[in-house]
């Protein structure tokens, strides 16, 4: 083996063989710990409560490094998210590899360094894994599975169908960050103020939430088809009309220029680090001071509020010069490989 | 959108929009239900025990589909094996799905639909998943992840340092048809016999064994690696050494033929539907005789047994002609993608 061949991935990594042990000895547990050194197919947990929070996301990110975290952040704070939004506290990780051929171990390296991270500063353990190999230009790099166990471990209950007429809407921060920076990246975009991703576990603001804040209703991470996307479905899931003011909504004026620059309406832009909060509407206020207390949402707003009477499952905006527009369900073309 | 495009899988299908609710509304949950028609990133699930077994894997075969089933199936039964093997009864499965662009929606339906079956057949319930789209050629089709729950609900412990002097080793089949057929399919190679692919869930067997025969130390399935890499990790995880002896070991002449043509060792070659069971003296016959009453085990043998004393870790076979070798951990280049 070359000294070239040594430092990359090779197809015999995911062969289940020799050199596959040596890749995860050598590289993936030392990173993921938590396995007492055993290559397990499988991890057995012993949790708190039998009522669990299941979920699961592959990443194909494009690039892998950006502005703000890595394909191994991203994956590990998405998963984190989907728990945490659900009313429950995450648990473990399962994490999952498809490696071209070729790739640096250097860049595997920094990438489960930065999984790692993400786990560990929320007390999660990675704790099973699965690796594979493809040949080169069949997987452009690293995709990633990871698949989250969490415990619901609160008294609030978190649904569509306890949305109500008065109910408010809270959005944690500023909207668009995470999709344009990923945008602006890919194509050698340039600002001042360089654009940065939002990625980031919502759990330690979550926690907080279902902790202090009575009168949360729903809460879901406006990730693919941002803000648009989210608040369509819950209109459509709970059969409500949402009305949101578009001057109550936080934008960061960099990322607005460059949604305006490229043509794209932040509202379908991707987040990875923004929760958007139905509360009713007698706890909104302590919701949102709760928030804006927390690093993860200093910019948090309160954005609209539901109408429940109409039933006509609409998102309507108020603009900033006073009009009113449908806020549309994406379409999905708008910007792909976000995440 | 013209007629051919609204058959195959458009890169907006993965972002997040109207179209990718529409591919998992129209596509995928009347095939894989139990959602209650919602399109949640999470599930949440009421166990039995608090006890749990979490599983992932990532499924890159090639081809989609094989003589004895297809990606989906194999994904399914995969995950389902991971937490049979490790002693604990299968719930719930997360399936998550990274599309190439121009993929045929009619070919998806059809490895769901295999997906399904095989979880139904179970009773397990896919209740979770993720869809990502990619350009044209950088998924070569479709890739799958499934992440698995069990609960672990038997008496009997599993582990490597169960295993002692004297157990003996049983396969619960005939080895390496998965990974020759896979590997004749790719080949072009015919034969009068079809190679089938032994791809199929485990639990049924494994349910019957933890539950009617005392005695059992370790279960694992050999699938990447194959009998040689199981083998090996039990013998270096357990500081044992293990003999074997080569007319005990059960082989389909057709996959013989396949594997001497091709210059492959059984030994090495993967099976999606065998297990290895590690088991005390006094209970081999009884564990023997459940496995053949169940037809997942028709074919099984006391193929070895462990020897404590020497310590050597190392996996030797008595020769069809009364020589004796050494059966090493495979290299890992063997056979790529065959799962």
């Amino acid at each position: 083996m070359t000294q070239q061949d040594s430092n990359r991935i090779l197809l015999a990594h995911g062969g289940g063989g020799r050199l596959m042990e040596q890749l995860i000895r050598q590289t993936i547990l030392p990173r993921l710990g938590d396995q007492g050194g055993q290559l397990k197919d499988s991890a057995e947990l012993d949790l708190d409560s039998s009522r669990i929070c299941f979920t699961t996301d592959s990443y194909v990110v494009k690039p892998l490094f950006f502005n703000g975290g890595d394909i191994g952040k991203l994956a590990v704070c998405g998963t984190i998210n989907d728990l945490a939004v659900a009313g429950s506290k995450p648990i473990a990780i399962a994490l999952s590899l498809i490696i071209e051929t070729g790739f640096e171990i250097a860049l595997l390296e920094k990438i489960l360094d930065s999984a790692s991270r993400a786990a560990r500063q929320d007390g999660v353990s990675i704790v099973t894994g699965d690796t594979k190999t493809v040949e080169a230009g069949a997987a452009e790099g690293l995709y990633i599975n990871t698949a989250g166990v969490g415990v619901r471990c609160y008294d609030t209950q978190l649904g569509f169908e306890r949305v109500a007429d008065g109910d408010r809407i809270i959005i944690s921060g500023t909207i668009g960050d995470h999709g344009m920076t990923i945008m602006s990246q890919r194509e050698g975009m340039k600002f001042e103020t360089p654009l940065t991703s939002d990625c980031a576990s919502l759990w330690p603001l979550t926690d907080q939430l279902l902790t202090n804040c009575p009168g949360i209703k729903f809460m879901r991470d406006p990730t693919r088809g941002g803000l648009a996307a989210t608040l369509n479905e819950i209109a459509e899931a709970a059969n409500i009309s949402i009305e949101i003011n578009e001057t109550d909504i936080p934008v960061n004026p960099t990322v607005q220029a460059a949604a305006d620059m490229l043509g794209f309406d932040v509202l379908n832009i991707a987040n990875e680090g923004k929760v958007v909060i139905v509360v009713a509407a007698d706890n909104a206020e302590q919701c949102l001071a709760i928030c804006r207390q927390n690093c993860l949402g200093t910019n948090a707003s309160i954005i609209g509020e539901v109408h429940g009477a109409d039933r006509q499952a609409l998102v309507q905006m108020k603009t900033r010069i006073g009009g009113a527009r449908i806020v549309q369900m994406p379409y999905g073309a708008e910007l792909p490989r976000i995440c």
